[in-house]
């Protein structure tokens, strides 16, 4: 596996928080009057809040902002809880050890990239976010923004992630996708989404990037 | 689609409790000095606590008992939460008007068996649970103890469940098992483990069973 630059995803692939997210939405959605089924909101996660709650409701609902803030409420009173995924910090050593340039994007806001940067004790390092973008991920503008902030060119970019939109955000612009499994999302809509390979969890990845 | 008698799961399946679950089981085995990705865990719920702890852990511990026992309490503390999946009551509604025998066979505790019968407003409902025999899914003793209560062959039966592992112990009993995604399972583990046929939720057997 030959690779210029990385880009990771950090929500499940670097932090094992896919489940909490889950259920910080459920509160947030409940306590908004709306029932959306648990599993439903599994297969959303990844994407960023003003693209999930849209797609979940069938519709913009008035209180967007409100329903995102109180997922970001529920998701943060939780967050001491956090652990890195297996393998994560041993994969980012392992990148900068061998001096693989690399860079995070997250479909998450500014205050849960915090919090799960301090799950890891890297709040060091380089990220972009979805404050930061127009539009979160399945569209591409992460990606774009960690490239040019690697100065690198899709094409020679691979990006770790663990879920369908991770996976459909790399295709948009020819980036190849490793999908882990870690997040929860099965094989089959990992590759149906376009990844190339998928791997248990970042330990799977050590020494190979 | 013809079917004699029905077995119904009854977490994941009638309630959607499975995500709850993954976070109970992360706060108890947390609490014992355990940590397992959620993922993994995810991928164990269905299964009884005495078989999902020693799965998840490579042995068996010390302190299953105490493990359960926090599982359940924490799981308890949001039983309030708790919500029918989609169409679960019109598909209970359904085989009642319609005089098709079946009958409930769950993985839970009694404890948890009440919590989540109470969610769905329905005490009355016949059950078995892992309490009432010595081995629980994929062991096939619950399906086999349901097949009893209803007077009916394995062979004439159809089971409703959400995961890989009401699939396995429907199959090693001869038992045809729909398999529902509203457990957060994919479709490859599900048609993996034995399931004849896939749908989203319980709404979509109404009328069809």
């Amino acid at each position: 596996m030959v690779t210029r630059a990385v880009l990771l995803d950090l929500d499940g692939t670097l932090v094992d928080s896919v489940f909490q997210h889950v259920v910080a939405w459920d509160a947030a959605l409940s306590g908004g009057g709306y029932e959306v089924p648990l599993w439903r909101i599994h297969t959303g996660i990844g994407m960023g809040s003003e693209r999930l709650v849209p797609w979940l409701l069938g519709g913009y609902p008035e209180n967007l902002d409100a329903l995102s803030k109180a997922h970001e409420r529920a998701f943060l009173d939780h967050a001491g809880e956090l652990r890195p995924t297996n393998g994560a910090l041993a994969l980012l050593d392992d990148l900068e050890r061998r001096e693989v340039p690399f860079h995070i994007a997250t479909s998450a806001t500014e205050a849960v990239r915090k919090a799960l940067l301090g799950a890891l004790g890297r709040e060091d390092l380089p990220t972009t976010d979805a404050d930061a973008v127009d539009s979160s991920k399945p569209a591409p503008d992460l990606l774009l923004a960690g490239c040019d902030a690697l100065g690198a060119d899709p094409t020679d970019m691979t990006l770790v992630g663990d879920s369908p939109w991770d996976a459909e955000a790399a295709r948009r612009v020819d980036i190849r996708c490793i999908a882990l499994r870690c997040g929860g999302f099965g094989d089959d809509r990992l590759r149906g989404a376009g990844a190339f390979a998928v791997e248990d969890d970042p330990l799977a990845l050590v020494g190979r990037l």
